[in-house]
């Protein structure tokens, strides 16, 4: 049953459904709170503002990675969460089931789109997901240095609540190394800068 | 004065200052409320549901547009809001002044980055506005659809609030006929239903 039955146009119908479901994506809440520490982000802002960063940092890419599928990636990275919920980085428990928990919503997700439409998406998320190419190499970059600049910005927010150790966000932002290296250098210094001012454990 | 002064590197602390402030776009609220009528819109949010839009009706548009420029004017096109403010599409009032104050906050938002990109926004968000390319009709017509789509979601939420006729509606949907047909077609299928249910004033 679609709310869109009325207009005749199965195909349509389920594009529209979809869009409906992408709503979804606005109450999906991340640990990260905003740059003034007064809410938490969901995923729709912040896949957004990895489109931004994706704009403003390409010039630093030395793999000259193709634009337009990073914009993609980046654009479809967390819809399966929809499903499946936000796993917060550090959570471990969490962590071992989220392969799992996000290959069946990804099912079930991609599943209700016209088949050939909902085939594309899915390659989207598999490439994000296998860090395997230019472009997801770095749309996973967009993704760790983001949160740590909202980190950075609300004296260690999310860091101070999960007791988060400098060595734990080395690690995981050694994927931005190869993806943007002079951003990598940057972002080092930032984490130094912040467990000099006592908002990240060394 | 950036709070990034301490990397050393004009350029990239002015490209993370933007980043920061592209944080804004996650306060500035929208008439239109999500799905579930539980609240309002941000344009971060909204930004993003349009990038989604796009990459769903692609097929409809008989323009061909570059889609990749058209991920990029969606992601963009509401950013001088962060110092212009949202409008609220049947606010005349604040339609007489609207584009003063955006070229204004184009001005001083994207003369905040390095000069050549903030050149490369620029023309971005100029490109957008102009709807003289099929990549603006595009992206404009994903902008008019996706509000309507909530509109009929929620029972004519923001339609009831601003007394809307199907006339003003109709009108502003104008833009879709030619960047999605088919779609075009079946937005005007929703308004009749919608009068016919009682959420729009004919």
């Amino acid at each position: 049953m679609s709310k869109f039955d009325f207009l005749g146009n199965e195909r349509l119908a389920k594009q529209l459904d979809f869009i409906v479901t992408c709503d979804e994506m606005k109450h999906i809440i991340r640990r990260t709170v905003l740059m003034d520490a007064s809410r938490r982000e969901n995923d729709a802002e912040h896949s957004w503002h990895l489109a931004m960063c994706a704009m403003i940092f390409e010039e630093y890419a030395p793999e000259k990675p193709d634009m337009h599928r990073v914009l993609r990636l980046v654009t479809v990275h967390d819809l399966v969460e929809i499903y499946a919920g936000d796993t917060f980085a550090y959570d471990k428990a969490g962590n071992k089931t989220k392969r799992e928990r996000e290959v069946a919503a990804a099912e079930k997700l991609f599943g209700s789109l016209p088949e050939e439409q909902g085939k594309m998406f899915r390659e989207l998320w598999d490439e994000y997901e296998a860090v395997e190419t230019p472009e997801s190499r770095y749309a996973l970059a967009m993704d760790r240095i983001q949160p740590l600049l909202h980190n950075f910005m609300t004296e260690g927010f999310t860091w101070k609540e999960g007791a988060v150790h400098a060595s734990w966000v080395l690690e995981r932002i050694d994927c931005v190394k190869q993806a943007v290296p002079e951003v990598y250098d940057a972002i080092t210094k930032i984490i130094e800068k912040s467990v000099e001012n006592g908002i990240l454990m060394e």
